[in-house]
């Protein structure tokens, strides 16, 4: 039946995946890019954080904590946010 | 004055930059990702791609723009997308 296969392509959803370092947890890139931007000019910045950004479609989105759990983050120094968008 | 320089902690702008492997570039940490996950038992994941989550606080965001093409991001291979949050 057109439309009822849980796996047609349709039936995915595109989801994202926001990936921080725990707060108290060192952040050298972070660290590194707010001490570098005074050399380029720009003053008044704080407060750096750089983490990563996962965006991939899935058939199943209620596994998706478990794919950050088992692979996408490291739970131990990460924090982790996922937002779902229906297709 | 109390609550009138330009520069006072809470005159900060919080900002998000979401940066992205531009369309068509290859996104190597994102093919590896996808390859592992069936082998992890995850099936029906596609489209991975991975960049990076730049929070920060800024007292001139229209400056953010200026910070990406020069340090955040690489323009040549990758796409930003910058958000504000006042405080």
């Amino acid at each position: 039946m057109p439309g009822c296969a849980a796996a047609a392509p349709d039936s995915r959803v595109r989801a994202r995946v926001l990936i921080r370092p725990k707060q108290g947890i060192l952040d050298a890139q972070g660290q590194t890019v707010e001490r570098a931007l005074p050399a380029l000019g720009f003053e008044g910045v704080s407060n750096v954080r750089i983490g990563r950004l996962i965006e991939l479609e899935v058939e199943d989105p209620a596994r998706i904590r478990e794919m950050c759990e088992r692979l996408l983050a490291n739970p131990l120094i990460e924090d982790y946010e996922v937002s779902l968008e229906e297709r």
